[in-house]
């Protein structure tokens, strides 16, 4: 597949990228505002592969670019950016493009993180919204530790949940996310049911934060 | 300990009863509006009980008896019980009693379950500005199944979340909650995160819902 992570020189993107390179071989779009920050971003990436002795299909575009013709495109940016990143893209996108959302949206005070949830009702129902209407819309991969991930020395066993109202749209990620080793898919409903899904991602930051041995801390459900 | 539990004859009380009767030797206090009803509950749990050939220290009161000199009373009914039970045992509590809120407020639609937050921010912390301010509160056991906990030939192997302020009553309870075996307990921190561990119930019974082989999930943080 064609995989576009908009925002993919952040840190979630970061993550997402290194382990769809070293896991499976689609081809890789790193997008960013600045295409000029995308490729410099992509070259580091491609020296943590090549320590690695691997090699991948992985370009930088800007976020349009990275887009175009994608199979799947990852919203990897700030819940702030959610919006304008898809207004930015909505003309490079249609039915044949699954559009996924990880991004929550949070605040801090002295006790910890709490879910900020927006008035759509979740950042997925916001993607949803922003979206041309024909794109399937899938939030998925919003409980992952971004450090985890690019840390290719650490093996993963943990699940991410998917919310979507468009069911090849949600086959579509559960592939590409179970291509991840150590990741399982697992359904958590409609998009009505996202906001669940994601005050799981405040959760777990406070739980690292009071309680020994649970930095990066990710869930299983069973 | 001797531990309460008001409104010990619902699903969640029966839950908790059976394993704190098979895996400790707490004395047990269910408590219950009726005492009649509660009686009579008791005597289901000790024929379960003699059905694998344990005894329990076991008895039923209404919920004001069962609360007196208990050092810890959980507040095993529903969301919309849980003033009025609170009112009900305030005067047999003290600072010598932990509180435990295991309740979650959830409305339905289509889409599954869904986090209905009360004013106060959660249960818990409703809990909180109900009972007197020397208690000790702690909100925990919000994410087991009654079903799975009352059905003693399954193995739990699962994580429980506390939230509270008072450092003496989390202790007391991750002791009482660790006492059951497979289950471990972790921090979640203050009451202020109680909606985001509340928010787990829902999530769960959502996933339950839409995975095969998920039924009476639990969580594990990893």
């Amino acid at each position: 597949m064609r995989i576009a992570l908009c925002g993919g020189t952040g840190d979630i993107g970061a993550g997402l990228a290194l382990r769809f390179a070293c896991d499976t071989d689609h081809e890789l779009l790193i997008g960013s505002r600045d295409p000029e920050k995308a490729r410099a971003t992509v070259e580091e990436y491609r020296e943590t592969l090549e320590d690695r002795d691997l090699e991948a299909s992985i370009k930088g575009f800007d976020n349009a670019m990275a887009a175009d013709r994608a199979d799947v495109v990852v919203l990897a940016v700030p819940p702030y950016h959610v919006r304008d990143t898809v207004e930015s893209i909505a003309d490079r996108l249609d039915s044949s493009t699954t559009l996924v959302s990880p991004a929550v949206g949070m605040q801090r005070d002295d006790a910890g993180l709490h879910y900020n949830r927006p008035s759509a009702g979740s950042v997925t129902a916001m993607v949803a919204a922003s979206a041309p209407d024909e794109v399937p819309i899938v939030g998925a991969f919003h409980s992952l530790s971004a450090g985890k991930l690019a840390d290719l020395d650490r093996e993963l066993s943990e699940d991410t949940l998917l919310v979507g109202d468009d069911e090849d749209g949600l086959d579509t990620v559960e592939r590409l996310a179970e291509g991840i080793e150590g990741l399982r898919a697992l359904r958590a409903g409609p998009i009505a049911n996202a906001a669940e899904v994601e005050s799981l991602t405040p959760l777990l930051i406070n739980l690292a934060g009071n309680n020994a041995d649970l930095h990066d801390v990710g869930v299983r459900f069973e």
